[in-house]
């Protein structure tokens, strides 16, 4: 077998990864599709694509997000992308100048600050809790600086787990309004809710405001697909197609495209979702049941209701740093929480993900973390 | 059939259309390929990927390059990208701040100027002759200018279809040494030689200097599958792979990146590279038939050696703009040279390419050409 981003040793549990499992990735229904295509004779596919995306995989996508989102989701404010990750790369080099301002959650998926330094912007932080992002601190942030844009991750949060609630939504949409600012929102986790109540797309509960909504297939298909899309209005997607890289190479992922399509219009996504939901809720639950064993009553953490991971906020004299040198040398890893904070704070929180392990050891995972504690 | 970049009405011969014709996308080989690794039963190249890119397209594609370039090329001085275009974006993110300056050549590729200015670079043009770069012209902006890079095309050049002679080429290596100034060379045609003499790539070549040699799978496979490389030292294609948005992504392309592995490694890289040589080879020497026979004797041009294209320059007199009118009403396009030029200049220049088209639409496009000079 190939080698991935991160090898984990047999011995070690790595509680940290927010990788899915390898088990979890759907060979043989992928390959139906790329089946499919290829035997279509349709070598478009292969051919330098319209700038914006495949106009099949924008159909396909615009009619499985309107499904999902129960609302209408036209094409033409589909954007194409390789994932969210380079999806944020080419927002910032679209509506940002150097020395620009991004305000960010704190916490905050830890690679975002990267990715926002590469472009040479000052990141402001606003906290989150277990309502999402306090908007009211966002509210005073707002009266000082005109920021290029507020970067939020609002349904099961990376990595606290917590979803924006409806109150504070309706607060920064109002806010955003107000300051005619822009909302930058990683949905990457939007589709693995794991009660019914499924979180329809900021861009779409934020009509008048101007978001870009970022979507993926990495969490519910295959990272290594590297495909996703920004949902915004008509303007702003006409605006981020006609960035020079994108127009250069004709679209940025035609290939890939073309096949997701396919699986999608088949049922495959469908059905693989299902089971994907199904599989991390059972991780949830089992992850969960060893914590309700396994720590010490002070340490908290809300139950997710979708998403990867359980963010956990031990006593304020624990120190993440310190407890992983401790694990490490006991086979078990997470990610500790100042990797979350842009000054290297939130010291005694720790992320625990459930969605690379089956049941069995993430059970013995927690024991291993227990024991060290 | 589903709509690529550019569609050109069935009435319209596009000479303007740097692309392959559909029926040079090879479908069955890629379908074999696809197949094969879809059998393998090892799914980590749905993955996140290591960030450089997959061990084993980057050992394939070691092996092809090396063959290639007749000099080992190791798979540590190698980072896969979604071809040329987004590399040079990830590359002025990487190397460039907003502000600096970059020098290309005078015609160069349209877009970078593009892609140059979506990361606030300023733009110095240096000239190009039939022997490529006019070293000595950069000699005198180099006493001024400290750049990012220098950018360069070395191979059958786009537009002007030249190649960088080897006087020019020492005398470019010992300059940037002397300046301690990074080259960045596109090497998308390198590969599309006519004659038997094959065009080294400059991070070979170079060896000394800082160069990032790009290469791509867009002329030579397929432009939708999005998959180049960068070729340089280790420790620059470190630097380069620890940019923000690949690492947060897992590498850009570990899907298509093994298929192609297999396409290289069962030999349909090469049967699929000579079929192509002949093709384009005998496109361009029957544009060129055309062309003595059909064009004034005051307009000149090269033969190109390779490439895509013939670089025409006209009269002093005559402006390709208003030509370009007058063709497209009767059914006939390319690409004027101002396109070409960062100021607009290079107003009696055209671009023709033998790409797109087969042999007898190719003459019947000069003809028409031809009728309204």
């Amino acid at each position: 077998m190939e080698k991935t981003q991160v090898e984990v040793p047999e011995n070690v549990i790595d509680l940290g990864l927010g990788h899915p499992s390898l088990s979890l990735l759907p060979m043989d229904m992928l390959k139906a599709s790329a089946d499919k295509i290829f035997q279509a004779k349709d070598p478009t596919f292969l051919q330098y694509g319209p700038d914006e995306g495949g106009g099949y995989f924008r159909h396909m996508l615009s009619g499985w997000l309107s499904e999902k989102n129960r609302a209408f989701i036209a094409p033409e404010s589909l954007f194409i992308t390789n994932g969210i990750s380079l999806g944020l790369d080419l927002v910032c080099t679209c509506v940002s100048r150097p020395g620009d301002t991004v305000i960010i959650e704190e916490p905050t998926y830890f690679y975002v600050y990267e990715i926002f330094k590469n472009h040479h912007l000052n990141i402001v932080s606003v906290p989150v809790d277990r309502e999402g992002m306090v908007v009211e601190k966002l509210e005073h942030i707002l009266k000082e600086v005109k920021p290029s844009f507020i970067y939020t991750i609002p349904f099961f949060h990376n990595p606290s787990s917590v979803s924006l609630s409806g109150n504070r939504m309706d607060q920064l949409f109002s806010l955003c309004r107000k300051h005619d600012a822009l909302i930058v929102s990683d949905e990457a986790y939007q589709f693995l809710n794991f009660s019914p109540q499924f979180p329809v797309s900021l861009a779409i509960r934020g009509m008048g405001n101007k978001i870009l909504s970022l979507g993926s297939f990495s969490k519910i298909l295959a990272p290594g697909l590297r495909l996703g899309w920004i949902h915004s209005t008509p303007d702003l997607i006409k605006k981020i197609a006609g960035t020079g890289f994108v127009k250069s190479g004709g679209g940025l992922n035609p290939f890939t495209g073309r096949i997701v399509g396919a699986f999608m219009k088949n049922g495959s996504q469908d059905t693989h979702l299902a089971s994907l939901k199904e599989t991390y809720r059972k991780r949830a639950e089992r992850m969960l049941a060893a914590l309700k064993t396994c720590l010490p009553s002070d340490f908290e953490y809300a139950e997710p209701s979708g998403g990867f991971f359980v963010w956990i906020r031990m006593p304020e004299e624990r120190d993440a740093r310190d407890l992983l040198c401790k694990c490490e040398a006991n086979g078990i890893k997470f990610k500790p929480g100042y990797l979350f904070s842009e000054t290297g704070a939130l010291h005694n929180f720790i992320r625990l993900s459930f969605s690379y392990y089956k049941e069995d050891r993430l059970s013995e995972g927690i024991e291993r973390l227990a024991k060290v504690l």
